[in-house]
């Protein structure tokens, strides 16, 4: 098994592999930024070390003092969360060439799915559905308008670096497919050091509905089921959960197999998100795979009796999985509800500051993954979600109980949370009736008087 | 359903009847002493009223006080928790008197299960395995040694009005039992104002073996598995689990049907307990039932996914048990430590005072009872435990490593508690390997030094 740890993250996901490491007897090395010196990580962790200043491209970007740190340590692997360095396979190559575990897919397999265009290729290959739209990268405007004129407006302008929401346009006609074109490469160019843009059909009626899977270096591929994440706002996931209320146990199994085909393509290892579009008539088309540990990956943990977080340190050590597919049964219902410190009255405007009041919610079915405590100052310049409310019932009607009933005691104090914005999601008649799609909070903004 | 429940208790108890109150839509009703103004269950309860003085004679244990509020407040049950008035078979009937649904059984089964002679009778006649004893309450000291001399010394002797670790005695000799019998009369007619003692063999080498049973009005009786209890400190439980290390399926399913009879034996309704002495040759023997919530409901919870305050709300609406025997499966290993305010390297003396710095566990398999928060001043006058930590795993080995990561991020400054105790438990290798007794802290103190 390996045997020390750089955690190379911060927040919650820093803290929650910390603890997975903690029940396998692993040790855990924290690295912080300036900003982060008080955060709970570091006091978590069986080390840690300052590697930079706030700016995250000095710190938590920054692969040589990762691996410094790594190596002065003594660690044998690196665990890169989610975020920051996790998707780079220049990292994970660079890892590899140091002798140190990269706690994820090969670079090879994070490449091959991190060009969107050649991991759409690659799935179509494997025969996992995909969305019409350009073969690969778009090579110029016209070539962009002659694709839509095909497959027929709406169509979605897509950096093929991006991913997480960014680099990503609508078009609903050919001016705006110009126009979007040509700001979606100048951004991709800008964000991601990559320019190229494809073109898809827009689907606008949609689930987004996600598989997680699992692979060992013994070649065993299994999936554990879906997550779905359709509430979102502006492509950010605020509310995700598992079992999808939309799916039955054949199409669960359906996608399912689909995403092991995905995963198998690339061969993978470790976990990984294959992210579909999920239509009403129960088509799915692959959307993109997330080749690392996702946010939400505590509702499959819920419904699976799994520990993702162990399972990747499993894998990454040439250990099997634990489970095998034919052992793998969703057991009720989980919910996720991610607290930003944003304002959701003032249009989720962030909100650090200091936390002067802290309590988290408790009690049976009631997970908290969080990284926050009181006297915490919640810096500016990092992700705003500060943490992960899962409540577990035998139905989704029972997790949504206890959900209201979690986030009615959590006390956060100091600044402003989303947690009544989510309050309002969770009696909103139509998100109970499990029937919406990814606009439901275009159509219902919940804003404090609608 | 019942609509607005007096919540008849303090600390977490407290806390866990509401929160299954709010995910059931029943109002609560809080009730405090002066002491506990701030508290948390008087902070989350829907309202919240002062029914007397620090003492709990004159506050949580004043059935008129209690009463009266839930009266004025338009009540129509009563929580009674565990501890103060749950096990008081005459509050029980006070409250059926004023039209209030006692949660918890009739007060006949209160009384018949209260007065331990009469239900290790009771117990006897049904079928139910009970320890050679006297027939009764002795009737003078002479009567208690001839029956001593019959089944052989030690004995203990009980006080019939007694329970939970109260009014109980070992006698090794004939002095010993006389002296005994003296002090346990003039304990039990203080403390219960019942000074009957009855006489029983006393078996040194046992586990503490405990069958959960729940039962509804529509003569469903059915049991949850074992909880094993043997972790105790001069007969308090301190560390409890599930399913226990000693027992297989034909066992558990053994005892569940034993204490199936028992509960059907008192027309029992609600939740309930059968305590056993559980002998290595797999004997088991009745010692009591505790006609309430017990305070290591959780565990149970966890391995069998079911709410049980939820079911004792349920029943005593009328509603049937939401779940059949064939249904209930153990699954995974839980364990609960409790948290005492209490110094384990000053002999578990009392530690009163201000909570300066209160931050809980999180993550997977963790759940968290307490009524603690950052500032809260935890009084001298009632129970000394403040918080439970329960954890859950696949195997008993995944729980404990999970207590073990668990209980090493509790922060819990300004009072001392019995955490490093409880540390210093887990990493044993006595309890690792789940072969124990009760006797298992008298072997090893697990002091600081030790």
């Amino acid at each position: 098994m390996i045997k020390k740890v750089l955690v190379a993250n911060r927040g919650e996901i820093a803290v929650r592999i910390i603890r997975a490491c903690k029940e396998l007897n692993i040790e855990s090395v924290a690295v912080y930024s300036q900003a982060d010196k008080d955060a709970l990580h570091v006091q978590l962790a069986d080390e840690a070390y300052c590697i930079g200043p706030n700016s995250p491209k000095d710190s938590y970007l920054s692969y040589t003092n990762m691996i410094s740190v790594a190596t002065l340590t003594g660690c044998d692997a690196v665990h890169p969360g989610y975020g920051f360095l996790s998707e780079n396979a220049d990292f994970a190559e660079m890892c590899e060439e140091c002798n140190l575990i990269f706690i994820g897919p090969s670079s090879d397999a994070i490449s091959k799915m991190g060009i969107k265009d050649i991991a759409k290729q690659t799935m179509k290959n494997a025969g996992v559905p995909v969305v019409p739209g350009s073969n690969g990268i778009i090579e110029s405007a016209e070539d962009g308008v002659k694709i839509a004129n095909d497959i027929g407006y709406p169509v979605l302008i897509k950096a093929t670096a991006g991913g997480g929401g960014k680099g990503i346009r609508v078009a609903r006609d050919e001016k705006e497919l110009r126009h979007g074109i040509q700001i979606t490469q100048q951004e991709a160019d800008t964000s991601f050091g990559n320019s190229g843009v494809y073109i898809e059909k827009y689907i606008e009626d949609f689930r987004h509905v996600e598989i997680q899977v699992l692979a060992d270096t013994q070649g065993h591929v299994i999936h554990l089921g879906e997550r779905d994440c359709t509430i979102q706002r502006r492509l950010q996931k605020l509310l995700e959960e598992s079992p999808s209320p939309a799916l039955d146990e054949a199409k669960r199994q359906e996608m399912g197999r689909a995403a092991v085909r995905a995963a198998r393509a690339v061969n993978y290892r470790g976990a990984g998100t294959i992210e579909f579009i999920y239509e009403p008539n129960g088509s799915f088309y692959f959307m993109e795979m997330n080749t690392r540990i996702q946010v939400e990956h505590g509702v499959t943990e819920y419904v699976t009796g799994l520990d993702l977080v162990k399972e990747q340190l499993r894998v990454a050590s040439g250990v099997p999985l634990s489970v095998k597919q034919e052992d793998v049964h969703l057991q009720g219902h989980a919910i996720e509800c991610r607290i930003n410190a944003e304002d959701p009255e003032k249009n989720f405007m962030p909100s650090c500051g200091r936390v002067e009041t802290y309590l988290a919610p408790g009690g049976p079915g009631v997970r908290i993954d969080s990284a926050v405590y009181q006297g915490y100052f919640i810096p500016p310049y990092y992700d705003s979600m500060v943490a992960k409310v899962i409540t577990y019932g035998k139905t989704r009607e029972d997790a949504i109980e206890t959900m209201k009933r979690a986030l009615g005691e959590y006390v956060i104090e100091g600044i402003k949370t989303t947690i009544p914005f989510h309050q309002r999601l969770l009696q909103h008649p139509v998100f109970e009736s499990g029937k919406f799609n990814t606009k439901f909070l275009k159509k219902y903004p919940l804003n404090e008087q609608s």
